[in-house]
């Protein structure tokens, strides 16, 4: 699948990126858990290894990896120690599947549409076009069954996975040109990987490969007309807001994409029962932690943006959006034709979609706009 | 303070109500934990009782009180056990503060703002009006500076708390008659408790209080026009929907109520590191898991609402907002001006607020309206 490989090389570079970046603060490299292991000495300890498709201490997501780990060590007082390791440190980015279905490692994080080429059904525990924002996905996952159906999709792999970070609404991208009609994207050159790149390739864009070392370069030269990235926190640390002079509103493409932490199942099932409860609640703790990090730090990044006068923060039009939205279905309705547990979880998910559209829009779209209405003086 | 008496009557009749509602299905009340804690015998054990606002097994608050419990459990291997007490059981709702800073009890769970007698100032750490949603809230505490200035406030009682829980936005509440500019709140006889109570009081509106048992036939007799009491899965539940005929949103008044996990100071320095990491993760687990549980359960009873003929849901008008928003903001104010830490609490919160309002326009906002544009065919 392209998409796939294109995220291998895009992963790669941003990781010298990332570590030139180098905002990690966690520690959690060395097992320094030797004393408490002592300690405990009668039950059974396990060193893990944790592969990442982040870069090491990428900002957000592979600072998130780093705190799964620490939680993980923090709760089983020991009894489990973690290694991270970034991206292309023991497995390259895309390897991480392959690394923690051997068996050779215990645990990845990452995203599970990276693996839409092993089952394209992965994207719905990730985030699809138009699809779930952050409270909904964590909500059909846990409430809604969501999570027995990841389970019963990663089984044949002998893998299981828990939600573990997300990074809420991204941003639509970054271009050069306005986008005001559908038709505007004809014959654009846009950077956007998997299924929001179908969808705008499917509008007549011309779909570029670009890894994020890159992207400023190329959108700088006019090499290419758009970009997306991640969101404000993203997308200042590597320049964007310098590189092209109108910023897209919303991350239709990504709405609340959801992290994952990807285990060995023969791993998981050598952990006795209480050990187990601490992998599975320090991955709930983790994914609350991610969503209220990214809050902070897209809030304050934005609020950069919007003093840069260099910028223009734009919302794409209904009659853009309606496009989108149009052929995003489609796009996402495919994958259920795959097989039957895709169309099992492409109808479980479209349902609790259905659902909780008019609730979103009864409590945080109505108090938003609230929120919003100018003072009567 | 008024609206203290006013919540421990109500909290008392719900828990009657909660009683024969009986949705709870944790079993964390019994200490199950004898022979987890034989094999960690040289480690020390601890016997926790946590005593709650909420009626046991209360639908969403309650039975998130038991997951927090069991939580704390799992993670600890059975060396905290905790006895889960209902409001009244062992105290009143709103003797928890006072138990548990006595010691008599190690852990509470409840919102801070029923302890606005004790200290005005901790409104912020539960909900205020026209203030920040789940997201927010979180990302406020967790990496804003609230949850130090949350410890500052709480350490002349001899407390400490940790988020635990958050409803999301709640609803305006159940009206007889329709609102439609900010003067036909004048002479309306409304059952709201709290900050929102005295916004509505400033605008005319005769604020009553009523238990949550008391609601529906209060309102069903037309003895008050109207009502807020949580969100669609907690209202149907008491039958709101079969005693008055329009719904309104937003809850402005609540826009994210974070619940907390008091604890007595003391107690938790008898907890050894690792298990001070297990509470303090569980409350983080915990508040995760109530955010899905209501984003859910709350999208499910809306659809209900949504297909019942005899309800009108309704937004209130901008003017209506407007006005609301203006005298919130000056109620919310006032807090500032009790003592220092009210104001250091009132300035964090309220510059966060200005710093996140951009990005959720940009984001959750932007996604929610695209999510509702029309189809172009």
């Amino acid at each position: 699948v392209g998409s796939t490989k294109n995220r291998r090389k895009h992963i790669k570079n941003s990781f010298l990126l990332g570590s030139s970046i180098a905002l990690g603060t966690s520690s959690c490299d060395e097992p320094k858990t030797d004393l408490k292991a002592r300690t405990n000495k009668k039950l059974k300890t396990h060193k893990w290894k944790m592969v990442t498709t982040w870069p090491k201490n990428f900002p957000g997501l592979g600072t998130g990896a780093n705190k799964l780990a620490k939680y993980i060590e923090d709760l089983s007082d020991g009894r489990i120690s973690l290694k991270v390791y970034g991206a292309s440190e023991l497995v390259p980015a895309l390897g991480v599947f392959d690394a923690v279905q051997r068996g050779s490692v215990q645990i990845g994080h990452g995203a599970s549409y990276y693996w839409q080429g092993r089952h394209p059904a992965t994207s719905f525990f990730a985030s699809v076009p138009f699809g779930l924002n952050a409270h909904e996905m964590n909500a059909w996952i846990y409430y809604g069954g969501g999570q027995e159906l990841w389970h019963k999709l990663y089984k044949p792999f002998g893998l299981l996975s828990f939600p573990a970070g997300n990074t809420g609404v991204q941003m639509g991208g970054w271009f050069n040109k306005k986008i005001n009609e559908p038709r505007d994207f004809k014959g654009l050159k846009v950077r956007m990987p998997g299924l929001g790149g179908r969808v705008l390739s499917k509008l007549g864009a011309t779909v570029v490969t670009l890894s994020g070392g890159d992207i400023f370069q190329a959108l700088k030269t006019k090499n290419i007309d758009g970009s997306e990235w991640v969101g404000p926190y993203n997308d200042l640390a590597i320049g964007l807001h310098k590189a092209a002079k109108y910023y897209y509103t919303p991350g239709w493409h990504e709405p609340g994409t959801c992290l994952e932490a990807l285990i060995n199942k023969k791993a998981f099932n050598e952990l006795d029962d209480h050990l187990k409860s601490c992998v599975e609640l320090a991955c709930k703790a983790a994914n609350q932690d991610m969503m209220s990090e990214f809050t902070l730090k897209n809030s304050l990044a934005l609020s950069e943006v919007v003093k840069n006068k260099e910028v223009e923060i734009l919302r794409f039009s209904d009659s853009v959006l309606s496009v989108l939205k149009e052929t995003s279905n489609s796009v996402v309705k495919d994958i259920s034709e795959h097989d039957e547990i895709s169309k099992e979880i492409y109808d479980s998910f479209k349902n609790f979609k259905e659902a909780c559209m008019d609730w979103d829009k009864a409590s945080e779209h109505s108090f938003s706009l609230a929120r919003q209405v100018k003072s009567a003086k």
